[in-house]
């Protein structure tokens, strides 16, 4: 089989860890590295002179590059994925897909009729440990998920034109959905703006699901210690995923609670069950090096891939409503102006963007 | 100096602890137990043989007590109190004082003009860790404070009568109170009730203080670790309070962000500030054994105690406000009526409690 | 059945905790207290009005006391534990039981002759973390035990006619003598006498039991963090215990190591056997009441307690070849002379403490 | 200035990571690889397709290879460094530097004679961390050093020629000779030899430095958690060096301990000093691109490396003296047996290995 032929779009936090995983992918030839900035290009070129590096991906596309990773700053997601789409090249981008459902539509709709792979970067659905808790949620272990908390909070990289949640909250999001395989009835937002008037750094997310299960994603720029927890509450046990741990990724309580009968007005208290706590093994795996081969097995047997657009389009659709709830009516105006730019003139982002 | 003459209501979980530091005090005499469990008054009678037991607290009345501490359910707390005041007798009250603003100002209008003492137990204004923190604050070392996000979760004692704010938040509520020396200008709460319909036991509040200050409190019976953690973030350093915490209760961080000059838009970031990391020593003293000797000493110097009558009731307006943001109309009625029959007929409280 | 009249001498550090606890046995009448410090009877004494107090413990004697609890200086137990039994009383003490297996001989004898019972304070044989540990082994979950590695370090309580392996190490060396239910062959050790010169306040204990099974003690006074934990590595299973943790004190670890088959000399692995990580539920009774229960169900059934003195004499004699090894001839004297006064005089100690 | 061409010899666990950052080095042309699994050299040259790969390193003489870096299995660390050095090429051999202190010092003698750059990978002394601490030794702020602590333990890689001494303690060796800048007086080891017979994969060594400090190494094969841990207790304050830990690798304790004048017999105590501790932050860099950087740094200027060939001589003989004071004559001469055939015949390593 010949190997799939890819350029890699953006080198700059996430680029480097795409091309390390692609470049040593076998069913891959990584034919050209775009960035406009010349330092990381000349890194790209010190651990891989066969790779041709470009400031304009437009040189992509006389290359025969088939297939593209894109994971240049969210504002130019969309030109740029859908500039690669209309030249006829698969896609995978970085999440978010875009940065209103609108855009994100238009990706899915083109995608869809030229035949492409649209994935989207939700690395999280790639990730052992989020594969086995969604294994242990479809066995029942858990019972019915009464709560979700997801926390991922940082003191972290500031974005001019994003909200921390459209930074931090597509991976909480995307890992929810995927979790419970259904979508939130109402999101409702709060937050602040701490250090620059009118960009919120600091957020926390309501999710209300059907059968009353409750998600809170709580996302911020601000603290101190790094935090990558999500606790499940189920009826039956509780489960813990913390992902900066080095090991006991996931934790299970075998830990309940009961209503005793005939609770007496002044000793009232339920049964509570406590039984062991169980750490499960599983295989570790990069889970970039999952995804990147799962995207190119799509692109190969003409699949459609898991984290597609269609899922990517619902992440979106939930950061939209998080952020009708987060900001009054005149502060949305605001913010949109601010993240305007960018969006506005996608046609002209070639102009600006390699 | 006579010894003052003490009598304590109720010794199921807290009541016990209240008795050992009081019956510890050189300046106290505890004359009475009451509680309405034989076995419970049996245990006080093998340990303390000289204290009188009783299961009707209105024999305290005939023995001289000049002060209680009352630590029963919460419902009660309204009743007892109020009987005790008008008993002529000095009053320290588990949290939360009462179960609306109307009860908890008529405790403090009595109390004033009666001139009693009346003291809420909010235990963490006496804790050392908590009163290090507040001179931190207020020496300026964390700067403008920009959010506070506090956390207290367990598999935890559910209350028939009472959603899981009433019966946790009011700790985070007054230390929030009490570090920021404002109160909340807006406040909401989102949450679930999970295993009981119409008890909620997972809840968020959101407090926005002037100055563009948030304050966010997570409490929940059903996590499987016990969480008691409040993260500081100012605009200088960040603080990580932890309760639970053997050693390092308190640490701060010398970290901040700045924006870099001329971001640019394919490459935003701030500037981090690393510094050190420093867990600031303090002498520990048991917070109940301080709030105690403290009950005593506003009784016999006739002072005004910190967490006094008014400071208990500003508290339960905080939860009364998270009530109406949590309960829609239709379901804030159902509470009331759950939660009602104790409140309703507080007259005739004692024909049920001791 | 009539309560068992019960004294307790030495009340400084670990004195209250047995107070406490036997002042709350239903079957124990706590008569007395001795210390030689009259702020300490005085605390006593606020506290619990009904007991006596005193400053020499000989007036016991004349109170039909009928055992009594001994947490005085170590140098004290035997002439103190000695004078009990041969007035006929019961004797639980502190560890270590004596300095010298001589001493520790005599009162096992006494005791024996007299048919008293002889305890001692191994509290941790009573702790159910241990007790759920040595249910473990038992079963053969763990397999054949390789190695038992228990440190025990803190910033601590010099004391001065003891080193550190006196103080700290009886308890590292009783749960390992419970657990393996076998004695040592070699036992040698390794200190540093890093404060005071003559002093050790740092050691290793190496122990080799039967059956190729190694143990190893680390005790400190001299360590920033305290730590309190036992690794114990089976053929089958690992196993951790940590006395510290508030939750998980104890874990349960499937790994494992084989040879594979055919080595390759420049690539030579074991095959990691890596299973799930359990921490199994057991009930929590605070050790020192199951401690206090068990003696005086002793005295009252005339049973043979766990912890009886012949335990105590195997701790003292493991101690004696530690100190052997640990010490030179010439330094050994040295140490000798220094602790010697206590033990030489031990028929005037009367003299010397109550 | 021309790159130097390098060659990297053994690509199993470590050499992926060398080859990675002497790639990135400008200053570096990394020419050939060499290992004798073909799988290995397939994936290199997935990634590098401008690296020639061979099965044979004596290949690498003929193309103008003037430094190698060496990461094949420990026995065969001699014969392959003695015949690269012997073809003019300088080298950096992982650790140890060798199987025995003679074939030790003839490399640093050929080295020497050749002007050639001997350099051992004791990573650590290019850890960010260790430096950090190195510094705050030196500059009196722990007082004098006491003590060390150093626990290096894992479900650990097995090796067969090799006991766990040879394979994890260099690296504590090598810090513990680099923080204290002096060697030790004596040197004793205890172990265990528990999964097979005679191959040792638990071990204690203990080394007496002058000056009455103490440091105390503890390895293991055989630990269900992986500790890499430091504790160093100086006289005036304590620091920890947890090198597993994220965050706070390195705390620094203000704690002590003096003695109280006139202690008292029964009931002596020191005063403990109790202040702050701190974290202090530092910058992070890779420790192997340090060290592969100070190689390159080293040839080129042809300046003597920090861990030179005396450097890891020293390492080498520290584990000679605990290897003598662990086996017992016959058991020594087995394990001599044992590891015999590859240092024997280090002539003929060229007919086993590239």
């Amino acid at each position: 089989m010949d190997k799939v032929r890819v350029g890699v779009i953006g080198i700059g936090y996430w680029g480097p860890h795409l091309l390390r995983n692609l470049v040593s992918l076998p069913t891959v030839q990584v034919v050209a590295v775009a960035d406009r900035m010349d330092q990381r290009l000349q890194e790209v070129k010190n651990s891989y002179p066969q790779i041709t590096v470009t400031k304009d991906y437009h040189d992509f596309f006389e290359m025969g590059v088939q297939a593209v990773a894109i994971a240049t700053p969210p504002a130019t997601h969309f030109p740029i994925a859908k500039d690669c789409l209309e030249h006829g090249v698969h896609v995978m981008v970085e999440k978010p897909l875009a940065l209103n459902s609108a855009d994100a539509e238009l990706l899915v709709d083109i995608a869809e009729q030229r035949g492409l792979t649209l994935m989207v970067g939700h690395t999280y659905e790639y990730n052992p440990a989020v594969r086995k808790i969604k294994e242990i949620i479809d066995s029942g272990e858990l019972g019915k998920i009464h709560y979700i908390n997801s926390t991922r909070v940082n003191l972290g990289l500031f974005q001019n034109s994003l909200n921390v949640m459209w930074d931090l909250a597509p991976h909480d999001i995307s890992i929810l959905l995927y979790l419970l395989g259904e979508e939130p009835v109402t999101v409702t937002a709060e937050g602040n703006a701490s250090v620059f008037e009118g960009l919120h750094d600091i957020a926390h997310i309501h999710m209300k699901f059907p059968n009353n299960t409750l998600a809170h994603i709580h996302v911020s720029w601000l603290s101190p210690i790094k935090t990558r927890q999500m606790v499940i509450v189920g009826s039956e046990k509780m489960l813990v995923y913390d992902d900066v741990a080095l090991t006991d990724k996931i934790r299970i309580f075998d830990k309940g609670v009961e209503p005793l009968p005939g609770n007496e007005l002044y000793d009232v208290r339920c049964n509570y069950r406590y039984g062991d706590t169980t750490t499960p093994h599983f295989d570790w795996v990069e889970p970039l090096r999952v995804e990147c081969e799962h995207y190119i097995e799509s692109i190969v047997n003409g699949t459609r891939p898991h984290s597609d657009g269609a899922s990517g389009l619902r992440v979106v659709q939930v950061l939209e409503s998080a952020d009708r709830s987060l900001y009054g009516s005149e502060e949305r105006l605001q913010r949109m102006l601010m993240a305007d730019p960018m969006r506005l003139k996608s046609d002209g982002a070639r102009a600006r963007f390699p």
